[in-house]
């Protein structure tokens, strides 16, 4: 299996940006990807592309990925829409992956795109309910927020969590997101701020939940060979997991948890040869700050039923053991939903090459993407080292 | 790069079900799938599944993969959904090749569903005119019939290609139908029939144009050990090829010919080794008459602009030196979006095994599947022939 390496990555700003088209914002995180590459880059090199988007809005709903990618200029790749809801683009990163490991490309594209903020709030409601569980959870009239308030509700239960560990990763996302200049909520905010929000999905209030972005991300990999002409800060795709589940909540083995994310951090460690132990930093999908403390569990970082204490310990911190989601997850930075597997990868990149500015942390060489489609029908875990094979 | 098999394959019937759902549709596929299956098959040594789809309707537009794979009890396969307009299901076939190259996966699934019936025709214009160029074709007022009819208008005052020479791909495609029990209009049509139905987008009339289909189709492919286990009679693919092109016919170097079908033909014919003079037999994307011309002039089976006396001479109709369409084709067996590239792959596996009933054609042992997503933005053509590498 031919080595992957991560040789470029860049994302727009993520906001409100309703006059912007899925074509003018992937081209910022495109433009933005070419940018950071350190040798000469040629687009005619790319090979494949492969573009997560939901299609919010459904302005182009069949080849949005040749879409965005004729407007870059790519047109040599074999461009392809991939899905899975909110982890659209890391599954996108995946496949663009299997394209180098399978020897039919030696560059590849994977990206992401979502333009969400141009319609009313009813409107949104129905294009994410749709990545639901249609027939027994939508139709029944569960949102989102009310499916992910009923994991925290029984998180609490079962693992005496507390209102104040939920919030304790708004404040954390926040801080981290006020040093990101993409941040869509760029601002930070108090505990007691975070723990007075109105409530949007008892016990969820308004700070435990992610806001509806518009954004792109683009990250560029390429074959160990390809990779010694792009890169002089080699980061390596060491090991890759994706994992499916039953889509609705009422069907899974447990509501207290993610199984899909155990399966999927499970084959990425085995394939990188690691253990959660030795993942440096992360950026788990954090849509809603229960997200945040189960991703904890579920990709070891602490005991089932432990992420409270472990977020109370300060662990997660910049200056803990293991920060996580220094960008300011999608709590801050944003979750423009096809775009988000994406990003967090464009985050790992800055941040092993020492380009993530004020939110910089020093001497991390091994970082974790961790992307949730729905509220666990799908997850991609993805491991990167800096360092050549 | 490890070797794949097609190692099962089935199809629901192609019809109208607006009281069908997709899951219903597609398990109806994949059952047909694991009958077909020589050896002992579990569908737990599922690993990946990719399953393509536009969603019209928009009843589950985010996680439609793990919906469908779930419900057929596919609970180990990592599931992801694939898009290209309609080449949703041909792209999915390449995708689980490509996991199964890269060595992730041993068993992988590429499948496809759509239900386009149980709406009007205004909702199902809107859905399909998304995925045509949004911006400046759709946006203008332009359908897909009428792109095509551009393309056709062009193909005559360039070609000389004549009404009869459009009429003639219905009235093979619609006798290859009526032997087929899956096919959506499983009826015969006259020459005079075709010629004079009414006009849909001038030149194209009512026979040249494909219906709106419901269904699903589903394949099985392997790699050679876990083929060794599951057939007894090997069927590889030894060639598949992927392009895009710019998604609007106003910006392609010509629109009497789909450019990317030409690039595509060439990527797998090159990794097959062989030539257009090589293919026995071939499943074309004929949406509409003028595209199954263009087709056989874009993937070599005759020169360009010879279209029409290719069809005259009688040489793809089942007896004629290279059958095209043998399922009766888009245009009779049907156009359920999400699954007609993976429908195409069913044909050539039962045509390979010698199981397509009233329409077998012996003797066959290479064949092609030839998917066009949109008016030609994304194609995908895969050569398959029986026999161990």
């Amino acid at each position: 299996m031919r080595d992957v390496y991560m040789v470029g990555a860049g994302q727009s700003d993520y906001g409100s940006f309703p006059d912007e088209s899925y074509r003018s914002l992937f081209a910022e995180a495109f433009e933005g990807a070419v940018d950071s590459v350190d040798g000469d880059f040629d687009r005619d090199s790319v090979d494949e592309a492969y573009i997560g988007t939901l299609g919010v809005g459904g302005r182009q709903l069949g080849l949005p990925g040749p879409s965005v990618t004729e407007h870059v200029g790519l047109d040599g790749a074999a461009s392809t829409r991939v899905e899975n809801a909110c982890a659209a683009s890391g599954v996108a990163l995946r496949q663009a992956a299997l394209a180098i490991r399978a020897g039919v490309a030696d560059v590849a594209l994977a990206g992401g795109v979502e333009v969400m903020t141009d319609m009313s709030g009813e409107q949104t409601r129905y294009w994410l309910g749709v990545s639901g569980e249609t027939e027994w959870e939508r139709m029944a009239g569960t949102t989102f927020s009310g499916v992910y308030a009923q994991m925290a509700d029984a998180h609490m239960a079962e693992h005496g969590t507390t209102r104040e560990h939920l919030s304790r990763v708004a404040v954390k996302n926040h801080a981290n997101g006020s040093k990101n200049p993409h941040a869509h909520l760029g601002f930070e905010c108090s505990l007691e701020d975070a723990m007075n929000g109105s409530t949007v999905a008892d016990p969820l209030n308004l700070y435990d939940c992610c806001p509806t972005s518009d954004g792109a991300s683009a990250v560029l990999l390429a074959s160990e060979d390809a990779a010694e002409e792009l890169t002089e800060k080699p980061i390596r795709l060491t090991g890759s997991g994706q994992a499916s589940d039953r889509v609705g909540l009422f069907q899974r083995d447990t509501i207290t948890g993610v199984p899909a994310t155990e399966d999927a951090a499970e084959q990425a460690y085995d394939e990188a040869d690691v253990g959660p132990e030795d993942i440096e930093f992360a950026e788990v999908h954090d849509c809603f700050s229960i997200a945040e403390l189960m991703a904890y569990e579920d990709l070891g970082f602490c005991e089932k039923g432990d992420a409270g204490d472990y977020i109370e310990s300060g662990a997660t911190l910049p200056d803990g053991e293991r920060p996580v989601n220094l960008s300011g997850g999608l709590k801050s930075k944003g979750h423009p939903i096809g775009a988000t597997g994406g990003g967090q990868a464009v985050e790992v990149f800055k941040q092993l090459r020492g380009e993530a500015g004020d939110r910089q942390v020093d001497g991390l060489s091994r970082g974790l993407t961790h992307n949730v489609g729905g509220s666990g029908g799908a997850v991609v875990v993805n491991v990167f080292e800096e360092g050549w094979a």
